[in-house]
């Protein structure tokens, strides 16, 4: 079983037809699953419906304690792109026992997200889905980011602006 | 690096809106990564452009031969549902050294498809081709099939062909 | 009122994922309506759901007799390419009073149709049908086909099967 | 043959993945006609690719002389729709000779537009472009908005923000 932790994120953002913006409706990630015929065992729950540039401490430990709380031992959370490595640190130092470089992690919790909406028919949404819950099935207890196709672990990676692109430190 | 082998199959299905009918033209796996942002180091070899029905079993040693010759030790083929786990179990045979059960395997092999063509907006394909991928660099040497979010090793696999998901034997 | 008779081709074919064949299920002719914010006062009856090269004389007069019995004199009507000219033939002989080429038309009837299904993702359906609504309410009575932007009189269009393009005769 | 004249509008808006904003970029209008195998002929000149909300008075002065020197007698302008309303208005006011209500207008010219843009996968845009398109054709002189299936004369047509649908005064 998979717990999937829904905050937010390009991911989950639609087109409002009548004001003509972006926002948060209901999350698209149910549906994706549906088209992409997952089968694998997962639970889904939506933690918050945000934009990761506007997510404060106290909802990044809020992720933290969800993970902590959760029975499940691997964990996928979408989240925006642009402090997704932010949310990634403070949940590598929440979620192990011992130092902070050398500890034992507790679970396998993996972040991804989308550089375009999934409403928009774009496609990384779908890739980074399949490919996220993948690497939680596969790899060991630990925090990573899953994009563009990689599994990053949290302390080397980051997100290249210029490009939209996750690359190594 | 990883090699994609692609074979035809579902995945790559058109429809010719002069005949009417369901075809193969070129390849959409390149399109694909595109649109999914993947930034893995892969190399994408048509082997051939075929329904997995009409597959014969020279075409299937063929896809062996291009594993065997393949100088990437990761290899993700794109292949139809209805006959991936025959591949599969002739892959197992040619890329082991020593018996078929216990023997050693040379390389990683995923084997992934699609239920419904990448060219008619479906999403399983997008899914299952970051699943495939992530599967790929993470899973110990051997034959896989990725499909429905899962990885199924060669030989506890079938399709359910009243469901059309891939389940344990 | 307009109304609109579905008797299925191209415009309502959908891939069955089971089997890997087109088939026709349900008419998409009110989704596309609520995804084009369709206000135009119109009733949808299904009369077949059929590919038009499968089409018989007895369908036809079916078609023609459902034009008859309508009590809306605009109707626009969902049909294959491939027989299309046919069908209007019989509609321009059975829609108007008097002698075939000189009589008086009772009603505006439009046929329309499209090269790639709507479920396929493609976009001539829509773009038809929008096409086929706006004629069926400025033209005069008479029998025509809306396809590729235009509008044909029934006696002056046929279907180049080369290019999948309707043109003057 | 029939000019479209492109202004941008919600039409042509685009998801610029790096800042996450919507934008525009280039005009989607010949991909739309290509899609939808539109064989009218038409000259595709774009005037402007602005939100209308940010439409000044000089721009749309600069449309109705666009309207004016074009040598084609019918238009079709793609527009957003928040004033789409008074452009119309102008432009009816440029377009005839003699008194503002009861004069002769010169050309047929027709706007049209879309609630959600055409890169999101929406379907409103392409529906709105063949029924424009379709009644420039038919439609004698004068000026018009189409949308939601529908052709208003220019005088007789408000946006209701609320419900997003034109409708009759």
């Amino acid at each position: 079983m998979i717990a999937i932790l829904v905050t937010g994120g390009t991911f989950d953002k639609q087109y409002n037809e009548l004001s003509g913006t972006l926002a948060f409706n209901e999350t698209h990630v149910p549906e994706m699953l549906r088209l992409g015929r997952c089968r694998v065992d997962v639970v889904v729950r939506q933690l918050m419906m945000i934009d990761s540039l506007e997510m404060t401490g106290a909802e990044r430990r809020s992720i933290a304690d969800a993970c902590l709380a959760s029975s499940e031992s691997r964990i996928v959370i979408t989240h925006g792109t642009d402090t997704m490595v932010e949310t990634a640190r403070l949940l590598a130092a929440a979620m192990q026992d011992g130092p902070p470089e050398g500890g034992h992690y507790r679970k396998t919790v993996v972040l991804t997200g989308a550089m375009v909406p999934y409403a928009f028919g774009s496609s990384d949404g779908l890739f980074n889905l399949g490919s996220a819950l993948s690497f939680a099935q596969t790899l060991p207890a630990g925090v990573y980011i899953a994009m563009n196709g990689r599994a990053f672990a949290w302390n080397d990676v980051r997100k290249n602006r210029a490009s939209g692109i996750f690359e190594n430190l």
